[in-house]
Formats: structure tokens, sequence, C-alpha cells
């Protein structure tokens, strides 16, 4: 059996073509055929990732699977949206039926967690690259943009950012882990959370919203940007979660969250007076809201640190753990 | 400038974005915006190109801009839609500007022609791949189905199958050509025309429709197994094309229609009781219909040859051109 028969066997079989979910010709013709609500708006985003760029070469295929979906359903969830449909674009070096086998449990697992639909797909030999494109959709006009953040309104971040690009220095033999660090910060690089729920919630009280994909202080660079903003940031606020590992620097933990990356956690910006409304009504299940600042007038990103002092921080920068 | 910002450069500056087309919020967010109307219904389609397996390393990078959207569109036409948006994932292994410039040509052009926008992408650094998603549109329950063949249904194409396989014999040195043919076949390989205005045309007409990409052979293959039907086609339908060169064998022209691909025609059936008034009211800007067989009852594909004898073909077969 070759490996296109093998994808279609793997795919085929999904339980993630049980949800019907406006699909009303699925995988098998020239084309899929589609049918959004008419009160829907369409959100579409599309991610690459390449082996040796994106994961080291030897990520479990189950992880490549997961992260390759997830990156996108990120792109949806920053924009406050529900994950709809999906394609796959892989290009594999060569017939690998365990691996195949991984890479579509990893990835099938977390399409069915969020009911997103793969409706079509293209397989071709070459270099391992996976490129997905997600379909999502918002009630008419409730999309949450990056260009929406006004001056007053407070930050937020979905949990903490840093762990993940902490668990690739690690796997690059950087940095020596706890165990439980180990384990827990290479969950979040391998196998990070796409915080569609959370969004989803957020409609209606973010002015804007990004993923931190790049790294909180490029990302959030990118809302002050669209928004012609500035910000004030509390260092304290982004190294106020504990790592096991001792010997950790604050230092360390605050230049992980601004440069490193790969976080997929939400950043967004709420109005002040709904925000105590936002922390009452978040929910529980959701992960800890991190209120790390706040939007001003005129440009550029100053950090608030430990004693007060104001630093100007770059929001582009090089990128010390992921090179 | 690193070549994320020429991308930038010369895709934003295009006049693809003239058209808004129901692109309520373009680039440059987590995701695109987009509606669709509510009588409509989506098409989508994704496929890859990678350089020598879909293209010699040594294309023109404005075919291969040009091929890339190309080959998508013609799906879309393959369902009877109208293209609407694409997204666009472009792995490069280094900065180019002109392979770039040209590229970006190459493809804007096309997406010129039909009116379809450029919502979405994502560059990265990697070995040449592109890999494109397309979305369409068709009125509410018009799009063309691969499993509507009914026997009795007259088969056409759009056009004639082969030249391009028999281009890239000669492009590999495996066929000398006149200079004429040499022109016309390296046209049909490289700037392949998705036949969208043909494809919307025979809404109400076709019962079924695919694009000729593996072959005649294997892509009737698909309407018939998709309809449970079988097909009866004239060979001398098939070789009513004349060369330039000579000495090509009506053998050589009949193996690379049925086994070619890369033509990108319109395959579909008729009911004969409309096949007459199609071919009166085929607009004269179309290329030629060509009448080629008809739908049988029963399974598989046979050929009558010139002499009335019939031929059981394979569906499926070596590709004696592209290898």
């Amino acid at each position: 059996m070759d490996e296109f028969s093998l994808i279609q066997r793997f795919f085929s079989a999904s339980d993630v073509n049980e949800h019907k979910n406006g699909v009303i010709l699925g995988i098998g013709d020239d084309a899929a055929i589609l049918k959004a609500a008419k009160d829907e708006e369409l959100l579409i985003t599309t991610d690459t990732l390449i082996s040796a760029v994106h994961f080291p070469q030897d990520t479990d295929p189950a992880a490549i699977g997961h992260k390759s979906l997830a990156v996108n359903l990120s792109d949806i969830a920053a924009m406050g949206g529900q994950a709809r449909w999906f394609t796959l674009a892989l290009s594999l070096p060569e017939s690998n039926e365990a691996w195949l086998k991984s890479f579509s449990e990893g990835l099938l697992a977390l399409a069915k967690l969020f009911k997103v639909r793969l409706v079509g797909g293209d397989t071709t030999r070459g270099p391992l690259s996976i490129t997905i494109t997600v379909l999502g959709s918002v009630p008419e006009g409730t999309a949450i943009r990056r260009s929406g953040a006004r001056p007053g309104d407070v930050i937020f971040t979905t949990g903490y950012a840093g762990m993940a690009a902490l668990g690739l220095a690690a796997v690059k033999g950087f940095l020596s882990l706890s165990d439980a660090d180990q384990s827990t910060f290479q969950n979040k690089l391998d196998y990070p959370q796409p915080r569609l729920l959370e969004g989803q919630f957020l409609r209606g009280y973010a002015t804007s919203m990004i993923d931190i994909s790049d790294g909180l202080a490029a990302d959030l660079g990118h809302i002050l940007d669209a928004s012609g903003c500035g910000a004030l940031i509390d260092s304290e606020r982004l190294t106020n979660w504990q790592p096991a590992t001792p010997a950790f620097s604050n230092k360390m933990i605050l230049e992980a969250a601004l440069y490193g990356g790969d976080d997929y956690e939400l950043l967004f910006t709420v109005p002040a007076d709904k925000s105590l409304l936002l922390e009452n009504n978040w929910q529980q299940q959701f992960p800890a809201l991190n209120r790390i600042g706040e939007i001003t007038q005129g440009a550029g990103l100053i950090m608030r640190e430990t004693r007060g002092k104001l630093m100007k921080k770059p929001t582009t920068g090089y990128n010390h753990f992921c090179d």
C-alpha cells in the first residue's frame, strides 16, 4: 500500500467526519462544497510547518500533526472565531506507515476535539512539509481584529508566555530543566492548545486580539501598530509563574516571555470598565487570566520593572531561544 | 530587504486587491474575514507544486506562479464555480528578488484575470514549494459533481488532451518537435488556462465534470467510478488535432491524450437530448468542444478504434511521458 492509499485510509476513517458542520460534499471531488449560515462571516488562515525549521526532525509525529493544526486554529481563536473546516497539504519524503499513523492520530484528535472537518487535501512526495488552511466563522461583525485597542484598555493574556521557548531551549541542549519543568514546557512546545473557546468567549469584551506566536513583544507590537497606540506592561506580571527548576532568573523568564514565541496563548485588550466584569465571568476551566498592563497614547512598548523603573523595549528583536 | 518584505511588496501592491469581491478584511490580521452571499455555496480545493516533482527546476518563475494558481482554479472550474479567494503558502530556499518578482507577476496576472483575491499567506525558508488553497462559489445546489453521469450521456472535452504531455516529453529531450509545436505545447504545459467561464457556462448542461490533470483515461475513470457507469470513446476523436511536427503517429498522440495529463481541460457529460443545444450555444471564444464518446451501462472504459474494433483501456496506467 503506497502512502497515498495510507493517507486516505487514516484520514477518511476519522471520526472527524461525523460532524456535518455545513459540509455538503466532503473529500473526493474536484472541490468540497460548504455552506455558511447567512448571518456568518468566514475567517481564513494558512500556516506551513517545515521539518528542521519549525520543529526538530526527530519530533514525535503525533506532535507534528497536532501542532500543524493547532497553530492554524490559534489564528481562528485570535479572531474570536469557531473553527469549521480545514485542508491539508502534506509533502512526504517517503512512505512510512508508522509515521503517518501517528501524525494523523495527533492531527485528528485535535480536529475532533474542536469539531473541525477535513474537507480537502493534497499529498506529494517531497521534503517533509505540512500546510494547513483553516476556515472558521463568526456571527456577522463580531470578529476581533488587531486594530481596535484604545488608550486605557487593559492588556491580558490567557496563561503565561515563555514556557514553550524554554522547552525548546532545553530540547536543543541550551538549558537544563527539572524533570517536572521539562515535561511541562515540552508539552507546551509540542502540544499547544488553541484557545478557541476563550477567543469566542472574548467576543463582546476584547477590543483587539492576537495569538502569541512570535513572542509577546512582537505580537503586542502588531496590536500597537494596527491600533496606533503604545503599551505599558509590568515585568513582574510576566514572571509571576514559578518554574520548578531552581536557578531560573527573572531575567531569563522575561526574555523567554517577551521574545521566545510559540506560546499560542491569546493576547488581548479590554476596555477598563469591562475588565472587572471579564475577570468575574472568566470561566474556571480556562487558563488563568494574566493582566499584564495597559494601552497608552503614543507609540512603542514600555516596561515597568520591579522597582518602578520604566524601560523602552523593542517589539522586534533577536530571538534568543529559537535562533 | 529580506524575502518576506519583498513578498509583501510584490503581493500587497497588486491590482488583485482592487476587487472587493466579498472581502471584509484582507491580509494583515490573524485571519482574513470573508462574506459569502446567502444563496451561495462555497467550494474549496488545495494543491501543492514542488520543484523537480511538478515542474523542472529551471522553469520560468512566471510560469510557476501562473501554474500554481491555475491548477487550483481548474478544480473550481470543474465544479462549475466562480473563483473568489485564495491563500498562498510559499517555501523558498533563499531570497531572490528577480525570482520573486517574476513568480508574483505570473501568479497575479492570472488572479487579476479571474478577479480572485489573495487573502492569506505564509512564507517560510525551505525547499521550493507552493501550496495554494482556492475558495470559489456557486449558486446553491448548482455545483457539478463527478457522480452525475448516466448511460446515454454524451462525453465532451474542452479542446484537446495530450499537448502538455508532448510538451513535457520535448522539454525532457524524449521528443523532437517542430518550432511551432514546441511553442504551442510548452505553452500548454507552462501556462494552462483554467476553464472557469466554460465551467460556469456548463451549469444546467453537464451532469458530471472533472478537469484533466492525470490524463483523460484516469480522470474519466474517476467519473465512471463515482457515477457507477462505463464509457465508450472514439479514438479518432482524441487524435483529430494536427500537430505540425511530421512523423507523429496517432498512437503517440493517443497515448499522450489518454495517459499524459497536465491538460487542465474540462471533461464532462451532457444528456443526449441537451447535447445539440449545448453545441449550438457554446460560445465562440471558448476552445472547441470535442465530442469524444458516450456513457454506457456497465463498468470500465472501452475505446472504438479507427476500424471499429473495440478495445478495453485501463483507466489507470503508467504515465509514459512524465516519469
